[in-house]
């Protein structure tokens, strides 16, 4: 029985959220193809993390025994979502573009996670290459070549923390582009690929969720 | 009179942190230079502001009579924060780097400060131009020609966001390199190296602030 970590990271609540619903498509092929397994669920958006801050952060850099009432707390929290990554078989993360980079939420589980010595920093980090679907949508494209090439600040950052110079999960990215076209009279001539590209991110979710169940179910 | 913005985001607090000691340099240049001054003060650690949420995101998208009073009371913050970047002469940040990027709480000051139309996305953003200096400080060293060049999100990020991409500040950055050296053992070797870069990074900031603030009173 595996077990699959799901974080989703968009402001927007429910369906209609592009990353929501192509994460959801992965996890309901996940879950058909492996009934059996469990779900961890975090939602960023409805049950935010605190800022990481000095308690938290000079809690895992002291004795467990020297720890203040604050800073045991502060730490409780941070080896919960350390174990969560730890256990899962597989991870799914929800990863919008907001201004240019990932959401200052994500960027709180990741500062509330990362552990030295233990997750990161470490030479075979704890969580060291679980497979990790990343869905990294965003309003407009910013693929090579494009004008908006230099404004990525998601896929090569999440490339780093999550990859080989922090967690080292095995990463796959599948990014829905051009989210804003639909709602924006100005981007109306790219209806037509926002589409597609949306269509493939969820035939691509619902492979890559079906083919990690089967390896882990196997 | 002129008013300095000025925001720290270490989640050290007080003296020892040095993105606030750095920026502490600047703002007593500027004040001895420019005693008639105001400074508005932003400690991000202190006091955090929200992450951006459904409810502060839609909050700019509807006209103001047809909010509901939670997106009164969100945009009431964002309208705030706005007004602060817009009636400041200077702008000062402190912009420590933590696991390779910007603080979460500096995130959320820039999604929540963020405002299309106003203070980005337009043809003249409402700060455009307003002489900024961004103290970013690191652990380690992450310049050009450096192993960890590739893992600069920081300067890289805020050129984008604060500049030409987004408030169109006027932009100087001074960055302290190497802060951890002192406190760890396999940095022994770079701690005169980092005793120089932050000597230098006071230096700068003593000179821009003084700078900075005459120009101003003139």
């Amino acid at each position: 029985m595996a077990t699959l970590l799901h974080i989703d990271s968009s402001l927007f609540p429910g369906s209609g959220s592009v990353s929501r619903d192509v994460t959801a498509s992965f996890r309901k092929a996940w879950e058909e193809q492996h009934p059996d397994g469990t779900v961890v669920y975090r939602d960023l958006a409805a049950n935010p993390l605190p800022h990481i801050d000095d308690t938290a952060f000079t809690s895992a850099l002291v004795a467990p025994e020297e720890r203040t009432p604050e800073q045991a707390a502060a730490y409780a929290l941070r080896d919960t979502l350390a174990t969560e990554l730890e256990q899962a078989d597989a991870v799914l993360i929800g990863a919008p573009m907001y201004n240019f980079t990932i959401p200052s939420t994500l960027k709180s589980w990741l500062d509330q996670t990362i552990l030295m010595g233990r997750t990161t920093a470490t030479e075979k980090p704890s969580a060291a290459g679980t497979p990790t679907t990343v869905v990294a949508s965003r309003g407009g494209g910013y693929g090579p070549g494009t004008p908006r090439e230099s404004f990525e600040f998601v896929l090569n950052y999440l490339e780093k923390m999550l990859g080989e110079g922090g967690f080292q999960l095995d990463l796959e990215f599948i990014v829905p582009e051009l989210t804003l076209a639909e709602g924006n009279p100005a981007m109306a001539e790219l209806v037509g690929l926002a589409r597609e590209s949306r269509a493939k991110a969820h035939e691509a979710a619902t492979a890559r969720g079906k083919e990690i169940a089967a390896r882990l179910a196997s």
